[in-house]
Formats: C-alpha cells, sequence, structure tokens
C-alpha cells in the first residue's frame, strides 16, 4: 500500500478532490490545512490540522507526529505580507536564509520545496500522480470549437502569459478581438474573469488562456480548470478557455466538459510550441 | 501667433488643461471630442465637435473644414471591438491596411500617428509642448520620501512595468513587499488602483509605479498623473507613486504635491536606467 500521504491544503477544491482520491485507493492521508487559504467545508470529515502560514515549526511537527514521509501541495495559498505572516523560529530561519521579498509566487514555491526534501527529508510529489490521469490532452475537450477570430486571441494569449510567466507573477490572461482585457496578478484567475466582465467590448466574447510559467515547479500550483471555471468564464461573457496541454489539471473533467457545452463555451488544450 | 491647434479629445483632464493653456496664450483651437471616451463638461464652452472613433473621414473633413494643420492628442480613448468601431470608409482602409486586431496600443497609436502626418499632411505636437514644463523631474516632488521598503517595491514595480510595456499591454503596476498586486491592462491606472485596494496585504503599502513603454511613441498617451491619481493611490493604502522622470505628465503639479503632502504619500520621478 502507498504510504500515508501529507496532503498540504490551500484554497479551492483541490484538497477535497485529493482526500477523494485517497478514500478512493483506501491510502492513509493527514490534511495540514492553511489558515485563511483552505476551505473548512473541503476537508470536513478528513484527519487534519489547521496551521498558520508562518507556523512551519508547529507543521513540521505535526506532520512527523502523524508519521507522514510524502506530501502533496493541493490548492494556492493567499500569500501574506511579512507582517501577516507572523513567521516562528523555523520560518523565519527559512526565509532570512530565501529572502521573502524577492521572490515571485514559483520562486518562493521553489525554495519551500527544495526544503521540504533537502532540509526535512520529506517526498513531495505532483497532484497528477495522485488525481491520475486529469491533466489537459491536446486538442478540443467538449462539443464547442474556437473559430478564427478565438484561434487569434488563443495564440495572443499564450504569448503574453509566456511574458508574463518569465516575471514570475500571473498565469492567466483574458484576450478578446486582440484587446488584452485583463492579465492575472495575485487576485487569481476567478477574481480576474470576474472583473473582466464589466471590462468587456461588444461583439465576439473574448478567451481565457492558462498556462504554466517557463521552469515552473510541476508539483506545486499547476494551472488548475474546473465547472466553476467555466461557469464564472460563461457568466463574464467569454466564450472558451485554453489551457496547456499536459500541464493544466482539469478537476472534474465530465462536469466540467458539461457545463461548457451547455454554456457553449470551448475548452481546448494547447500544446506548449 | 502659434497657427489654430486641433485637439484630438480622449477622456480625463487633460483636454480641459490643453483648452485653458491655449486659452491662456490666445492661441486659437478646435476640439475634435471622441464619443464615448471625450467628457462633456470637459470641452463645455469651446469650439468642438462630436465624433465616433470609426468616423475618421468625418473627422478630417471637419478639421481641414477648421483650418487645423496642427494636432495633438489628450486623453486616452476607450479602445472599441471592431464591432464597436463601425469604421467609416476611410477609417476601413486604414485598418485593412495596418491590421487591428494585430496591434497593441502603443503599435496602433504609432500607426495613427504615421497615418495623419505622411497620408494627411497634419503635423503631431506633443501634449508637453503645449502644456509647457509638466514633465516629471527626477527626485521627490513633495515632503514624504520612499523608505527602504518602498525602493524595492519601486524596483521591482519598474522591472514589470518595462518588461509588460515590451507587450504593449499596460504602464502601471502596484507592488505591496515585493507582491505584484495588479498589473494594468484595458481598465487603466484609476482601475487598477481601485482593485488594488480590495487586495492589499497587512503592513506596509504598496507603491503604484507608471513608465512609458520601451520605444513608445511620446507624442501619444505619455503616462500621466493628476490630483485625481493620488487621492485614489491614498484611498486605496498605497504608499506612493513612481514615475519615469522626463516622460510623465503631471496635471496641476501644485495641487497633485498638495494632495500628496497632506495624504501622506511620496511622488518621485525616477530617471529611467
Amino acid at each position: 500500500m502507498a504510504p500515508k500521504l501529507g496532503i498540504l491544503a490551500g484554497a479551492g477544491e483541490l484538497p477535497s478532490r485529493v482526500i477523494a482520491a485517497c478514500r478512493g485507493a483506501q491510502r492513509p492521508f493527514f490534511v495540514l490545512a492553511f489558515e485563511g487559504s483552505a476551505d473548512p467545508a473541503a476537508i470536513e470529515g478528513a484527519p487534519h490540522a489547521w496551521i498558520r502560514l508562518g507556523a512551519a515549526g508547529e507543521g513540521l511537527r505535526i506532520l512527523r507526529e502523524q508519521g507522514v514521509r510524502e506530501l502533496v501541495m493541493a490548492g494556492g495559498v493567499k500569500r501574506p505580507s511579512v507582517l501577516q505572516l507572523r513567521p516562528d523560529w523555523r520560518t523565519a530561519k527559512f526565509f532570512a536564509r530565501i529572502g521573502y521579498r524577492a521572490l515571485g509566487d514559483d520562486g518562493l514555491l521553489k525554495a519551500v520545496i527544495h526544503e521540504l526534501e533537502q532540509v526535512e527529508g520529506f517526498h513531495i510529489v505532483g497532484l497528477d500522480s495522485i488525481l491520475g490521469s486529469t491533466l489537459a490532452p491536446a486538442g478540443p475537450l467538449g462539443r464547442h470549437l474556437p473559430d478564427e477570430q478565438a484561434q487569434h486571441d488563443i495564440a495572443r494569449g499564450f504569448a503574453i502569459v509566456r511574458a508574463l510567466g518569465a516575471l514570475d507573477i500571473g498565469q492567466a490572461v483574458v484576450v478578446q478581438q486582440g484587446l488584452v482585457l485583463g492579465v492575472e496578478a495575485i487576485e487569481g484567475t476567478d477574481g480576474l474573469i470576474q472583473r473582466c466582465a464589466g471590462l468587456k467590448r461588444e461583439g465576439l466574447g473574448g478567451v481565457l488562456v492558462k498556462a504554466t510559467k517557463p521552469g515552473q515547479e510541476r508539483r506545486a500550483d499547476l494551472p488548475t480548470i474546473g465547472p466553476r471555471t467555466v461557469a464564472g468564464a460563461a457568466a463574464a461573457g467569454l466564450r472558451g478557455i485554453a489551457v496547456e496541454a499536459g500541464s493544466t489539471i482539469l478537476v472534474d473533467q465530465s462536469e466540467l466538459v458539461a457545463t461548457a457545452d451547455e454554456a457553449g463555451l470551448f475548452i481546448v488544450g494547447v500544446a506548449p510550441g
């Protein structure tokens, strides 16, 4: 049997998906839920403990007490300011070494993974290895296909999101008829989609493009879309979603596709080129 | 006496500043105001005509009837989709040649300026030559100075806004303690500032950084800040504004500085380096 899995639980639906996958595989697990990010409903009924982001020392102690050696990161964490972090001694030591303020999100996650593996001796696995074949394939996922205008917008979107990714800011952009309606930063993809509803122009709607950052650490924070993303995109007047094939986690694929089909949205995986 | 000035009026306070400057210099002028962008109150009482963005043929005819040879662009224009544009014959010919959808904002403005000068024989002057010495100097403008954290945020902000500028998206970014709270796209700087209010972290507030795009056409759409920008930044919990020295138009400098001094914000011009 697979060893006990430690689930580092952030925001959204991913922690509950991982819990369900563990239960399905009868794999033992323990959830370490981050205050201010994890959704209490998502971990209800599962063995868990809550922890502040800045309390790394306590978190490591709990994981060891629980006999956990393998970890998975599930769901994003709302990144705090240094003041909000209120780091304990273990956290402060880490940040003193890496320099909290100098790092973007991916840089920070890489440093965290390195610390957990090289210094603390844990093994970090990717979400995709737990959730099975949930990565977006190349090509369309549902009934609807991007037309010529949408294909232009997708191409421009990927060009932008790659350049942004190199700056380690966000992973998503909304493009409508060549116009960049919005660029993701700390607000996250749902926030981006929502505000683009108020920025859209007349005529053919926009496209959401999500992609990994160049050189991104794949065991943390892979781009994710789910039925909620699709519903939000439809409500904002978007016509479809393009993601990077092989690097985007699809949450609830069948429901996602059904939602997109019904709303008239296309979902398409684009091979990185 | 200087020749009659044609004022291509977009959004915000700039058109009324240009009108005031013309009146002060007793220079004749005529305002061509873009529907959906220009503020009727800003051009009230001035000789003017309203025009749709897509009606270039009519706009050129009016300017010629008015005997205008010299033009200035004042205030941003809300960029429409192709459908909203409803181009007349003259506009359609122009866009067929340049390819509307392929261009970012600066690329489009450059093409418009080239068309007006090389094809139509107008002369385009920069806003700064009309408004006098209103460009931000290097160094602090008011009483307050950026501290060490703010200086870090300013440096990160400039690095990001330069990379963004190369993509011809936005000109502004908000950074708080190294975290990128927001990146400007089509919503404009006021919209960016407003939404960052809801994204801010605890502790020392963020900084707004505005800069030109690399190779930007200086006669169109130079970054602009005014008292309204400062008031918005203060309301959003920002600690200051950093702009590019020599390339940023200060609207109402004395009121701007007074507003910043009172609100405790720094305003600093940074020499491009």
